[in-house]
């Protein structure tokens, strides 16, 4: 069975490992979001592909949930000392890949085709596509103003809370290649336990992507991100109580209104009612047979 | 007095840190050598200009003599891993200005304002100058076919002879700004024991540059680049022999026909004979004070 994810990094990478542990070679492709791409230094950087690809290559820090593992920061600190940006973390192995894939996009090769090469030389079966080849950015409306992304998300350590979120490009972004025949091939289409507004918000701002999941005839299922209500990491529980007026699991089904059929909540959140079915198991993956037990999970819900 | 050096980088940059050492601040500007300039990994390398840059700042690797001292080399081995290109030895260090170079060069601020830019960052007091803002680039004529400079100095470890030496692009090079007025305000012009067809020749193919020379006011004079008809490092003993018919001080003294008023030559190659002024000393700049007593006696000659 084919199954598409849908996913930003982070606990969505570790969500997308644990399907690729699960699934046969080869049935699994991700969708990944683009929303927080930058060019920083000069290069172009996608944290969230770049996500998925360590982690599901085995290359991520695990202890630092980004980056690669062995990492140094020699060049970063050099940029800094000739006057460049510093503030956006970049490591030397992470720049190499950086480098390679500013390069070929300089040269006019889409997005979707240099990932597709990056993945090809880890040797994995998985495949990773963006979820656009077009300009999308992702920009937060705050209490300290509009910033994009990774401005308020890295530069400003999220600090300040968030009323709306915009997706820059989306009116014109068109899916990249393969994306829609994925989701009309999948036997199952699943949505990592990723950001509903700032990993999975602006995936869903393609609208034909949006429009696919609207008219799939595959089950989608949807893996909450919050743990008692709390984001494992980062600001969603904030952004939730804020925007969505709570954390509860109904809060998340509400952010996938018409996508979704099912929502995986963890124990800590149940019992709770939401108008869609909610399956309970246990979503915190400590380590990487906690994510292939909750991928094993999710795929028997989405199988009905 | 204000003097001005044409230079490359290596043995031309040892010796321009040691007229850095013995001027009083402000009074030396360093003209420098872009035909060895390339783009690779997407990022614009100007190899001698950082060569002089490093060596004035005292960052650069004395005993490999280029690149940064505790250089590590983890982009680029990453950058190959994932297909890129990795023949030119870029540390991680020197990528660091290479990236900040760029997004400068990319948002159109020409090469000598990066390049004050840069010095700027360090503190010193010598101007180093590009020769020129415009691209101009050294091929090479060789036995086995015609090259990309630095595709046949590092790739192909300069093994081929060479016949010829081309400047792409230099019928249209301009002198980067302040370049003429430097020379025109020069109480002394110098050349720097550098190669006279890879490092200086492309300087001279600036046609205004040449033509300040050949019109000059202030004495010229050259460094030889050989120690007993050799080279110190490089192909120059090789291409000489080739293209000029022979290593002697004349040799070198008719590839600067014109343009300069006395050649300083090594104990080594004297006693000998040549159009113009010949001064003896010790020119191998084995340390730091060796470069500065090198200097000292090549002022005296400029000053008749």
């Amino acid at each position: 069975m084919k199954v598409v994810l849908l996913s930003g990094g982070g606990g969505g990478a570790r969500f997308a490992r644990g399907l690729a542990d699960t699934l046969p070679a080869g049935d699994l492709t991700i969708v990944g979001n683009v929303g927080d791409d930058l060019e920083i230094l000069g290069v172009h950087v996608s944290p969230d592909l770049d996500s998925l690809l360590y982690t599901l290559a085995g290359l991520i820090d695990d202890e630092r949930g980004w980056g690669r593992a062995g990492e140094t920061w020699n060049a970063l600190a050099s940029a800094g000392s000739w006057g460049g940006d510093d503030w956006f973390r970049l490591g030397d192995l992470d720049i190499g890949l950086h480098l390679v894939r500013t390069e070929l996009l300089r040269a006019d090769v889409p997005l979707s085709e240099v990932t597709a090469r990056l993945v090809e030389k880890t040797g994995l079966s998985s495949r990773i596509l963006p979820a656009t080849n077009d300009r999308l950015r992702t920009h937060v409306h705050t209490t300290a103003g509009e910033f994009p992304f990774q401005e308020w998300f890295v530069r400003r350590a999220h600090e300040d809370d968030v009323d709306d979120v915009r997706y820059e490009g989306a009116d014109d972004a068109r899916p990249a290649p393969g994306v829609l025949q994925a989701l009309v091939d999948a036997g199952a289409i699943l949505i990592a336990p990723s950001n509903p507004y700032l990993s999975i918000g602006p995936i869903l701002a393609v609208s034909e992507i949006r429009r696919a999941l609207e008219s799939r005839r595959a089950r989608c299922v949807a893996v909450s991100p919050l743990v008692g209500g709390k984001a494992v990491s980062g600001p969603l529980d904030r952004m939730l109580s804020r925007m969505a007026g709570g954390t509860s699991p109904a809060h998340v089904t509400d952010c996938y209104l018409g996508l979704i059929d099912a929502l995986v909540i963890d124990e800590a959140d149940a019992p709770a009612e939401a108008d869609i079915q909610l399956a309970v198991t246990r979503t915190l993956m400590d380590d990487r047979d906690a994510a292939r037990r909750l991928a094993e999970r999710t795929l028997e819900v989405a199988c009905g």
